[in-house]
């Protein structure tokens, strides 16, 4: 991406739901469907009365989410293409401009009929995911970007170079088939989840995005590697902190060379907020936002709506904690704030009725 | 059960709701009460849209469920007769035929007011669930299997024979009791889960199979072990899968010798699917087939609705991941599909809501 | 509090909603506002079909429940005041009329803007749940007891003591801002929650319970502490029980020693009943009923309404498990039962879906 290119992709990422449009946008019909939009404006009617401590605007909104299909560790809603399309209108109503594929496929579960992937193994889906996003992302005027395909041999050997070669073929078919067809198509997400320990990776992203951006005509790219603070732990494991966090110095040590790596290829970085502890958030988001200025990569947060500190892994963020999140992000003149993710842990449909609660709670904020 | 009833019995087994009866039963009403039709009927509705990449007529339909009281570790939903009758309707909506009842008590927690148990110290449950169950199967025309009682000395023990002493009185005052009274009771299912190291289940199953025949003049029964697989793990754990996973030649050893213990006294066998692989399923089911052919017991398989793969134990099942596993049942030549278990991970009354999306996926994939 | 005080605050606490008012209150309405009456009414129409096998004579109704809001472990429900405007009604239909903040907040996470708390590096909550919660008390004409703040520093270091500096601005605080302005402030929650081996607790009880008392004229207080039973592990361990359960004996010679210290000033006691088995519960019962009457102590159950039993941590109580509970209360002659807790696991609108369906077949058996 040249700079032109770069200045305008990153004022893109900026339009926000509530600071760009107003809050009155919020409540007004979208016009395409009566029956829908009422059953999405009726999802808000139990407010009103809550008298809150704190502003809004103190807070970086949520404009983008992940679409978490396939998931990894968090149970699937099986939806089908109508429960998706009232998600992209709850997502839009609350502000949400830009979808991202969490990643094309896991290992033999994958999003598409990809004739490659098919061809190592993969089970065929039964329905065509990809397209289905890309149509519904069409229809709503979002932003899709392409989460890259992750065959489990990072998460088995450490080695992310591995999916270099499984990527390439993917990059290939999915922007032949999907890229130059749907105009939502706006970019790629580079899915491998990293730490700063994962130093192989630069040159693993490095031709990643390369590929990607070549493919495209330069679309814009981005990542989101989690920071290795005390609460970076496995899923499946118990303990609820890390005894060995990571210093914030050591953190900018290890990023600045990673950045430095990879700044011509990668032009953003969303850090996940969830591993670090919330008196900690500041001290990262402000070494975060100099590492990118540094090295010219637009700074983003990824906002996680889950809860990384109960017993059950994993349920819906308290709205406090979100809130303490992305007023942080805004101190720290952070650009956008993506969230892991809408459709589990802040719909109005989730299987999880706290997250359409959480959604109500943000809504009504935002609005205050 | 001599051989022609044997035959009869295989053949009422092999009716299944969707290949047996036609898709259109499905969206008819049952005439029985219009509120519940329309309840019914309506779960269904948000679909239709979907473009599925693959035929229904490669999977083989569920056609019979467990009811999973007293339940072992899935928590309770706490329903009462008016939803359990709803439940029936949503199973018969969706071509389901048998119910069988997991186990009669577990411990000291049971089902009906058995006056055996209760001398044991069991405790009085506060409704006569046997009794309400046999009720609703008399109602929805469907095969009732009684699971026998689980005292848990098996699994503090590991010695399966003591539940012979447990369930003789069991069985007697079952049948005495229900089994004469209501037309829906069909067969008996030994409810010890076991799997191919369990070898001193031979005489134990052997004894409890000739028990139940002889007390109800030949009524079928089954069995559903488990495959000592790659996910064989206890729900408490928190490892996903396990490294000495059992060759399929060594299941296949192991499970001629029992088959051959128990082939006069137990007429089917439905091998749990959730412990193995996907790309595994071929391989044992292939086996299981030829296993249970050769010793003229017919074969089922239990597919698991809840998923293995999830730090959350135990939630619904991707939709997908169901597909495969009754497709390969299908290629398998297996005769029926029972699951573990509708009413948690399939219902549209679920309180996981995950699962009544897991009912419209299926529902309108099996009518696609 | 001096006896007579004592004697009427017995007596208060005794009131019980099925009990006292009758069941018939249950079924009217409370006549301000309809919409929400029709909402709470028709919460429990899905009944009356149920043949009972046993009494609601025989069980100690519940009144009383914590709110738990700031939850430790338990996931967070994200509601506003209407959500929680409702779950009063709920509580009220169902005979509550005592509810208990379960804590003024814990480590950073406060439920009031408390200058003292913020000034110690605590983060200002959204709204002021503390005067939502004693608002809606006052409206629903409910006894509220203040829970103290919980800084962490007994989880972490084993010294209950720390908790007395903390708590002494915080009681001042809270009895001049609230305490004197709503008239359901009713009584002190001494929060730490111990069990026999936390024997340094004698003292930060009595000084704890002795300020509490002497700023609030001689308010009520009490104390839940856990039996150190076989169930007495961490939500986040995957053990289901623990091998060294304390005996009744030790359980009575630990807590006689306790009470003692604390009897001046501590007026009632309710045990958590959820870390002993059922058949354990007659014998702690008449132990615990022996002990608080030799010492003066209002003998209570704190009634857990969720399940210890199962994987996932945690999930509403299987209603027959809870009935053995008050039916053993009962017997002991407790005085009162409260329960942790009413708003996730028993609650028509909790996000557990299990936890209506708990409601509707406690208020249908207790109408029976």
């Amino acid at each position: 991406m040249n700079k032109q290119n770069r200045r305008k992709f990153l004022k893109q990422t900026m339009q926000t739901g509530f600071a760009g449009v107003g809050a009155s946008m919020l409540l007004s019909s979208c016009g395409q469907d009566v029956e829908a939009d009422s059953q999405v404006d009726n999802v808000i009617t139990m407010n009103g009365k809550d008298r809150f401590l704190v502003k809004p605007a103190h807070a970086l909104p949520i404009t983008a989410t992940f679409i978490d299909e396939i998931s990894h560790d968090i149970p699937h809603q099986n939806w089908g293409e109508a429960e998706w399309d009232l998600d992209f209108r709850y997502m839009q109503k609350m502000g949400i401009n830009t979808v991202i594929l969490i990643r094309a496929g896991y290992r033999k579960f994958i999003t598409y009929p990809s004739a490659y992937l098919l061809s190592k193994g993969c089970y065929m889906p039964t329905v065509d995911l990809l397209d289905m996003f890309l149509r519904l992302a069409d229809k709503y005027s979002m932003h899709f970007y392409f989460g890259l395909y992750d065959s489990g041999a990072y998460w088995d050997t450490g080695d992310l170079y591995k999916e270099v070669e499984h990527n390439k073929p993917v990059i290939e078919e999915v922007w032949a088939k999907y890229g130059s067809k749907y105009k939502s198509f706006a970019g790629w997400y580079i899915s491998g989840e990293i730490s700063r320990k994962t130093k192989g990776s630069i040159r693993a992203f490095h031709e990643l995005g390369n590929m990607c951006k070549s493919m495209s005509n330069d679309l814009p790219t981005f990542i989101s590697p989690w920071i290795d603070g005390k609460k970076a732990v496995m899923a499946s494991s118990n303990s609820l902190s890390k005894s060995d966090a990571v210093s914030v110095r050591q953190h900018e040590e290890d990023w600045s060379e990673i950045f430095d790596g990879i700044k011509d290829v990668i032009d953003a970085c969303a850090f996940q907020d969830g591993h670090i502890d919330y008196n900690e958030l500041d001290a990262f988001f402000s070494v975060n936002k100099q590492l990118a200025d540094r090295y010219g990569i637009a700074c983003w947060t990824n906002a996680e709506t889950f809860d990384r500190d109960m017993p059950i892994k994993f349920m819906p963020i308290k709205f406090d904690k979100l809130r303490l999140k992305l007023e942080a992000a805004k101190r720290a003149n952070y650009e956008k704030a993506i969230t892991f993710e809408f459709s589990h842990f802040m719909s109005p449909q989730s299987a999880y009725k706290q997250a359409g609660h959480l959604y109500d709670r943000y809504v009504q904020f935002m609005n205050s």
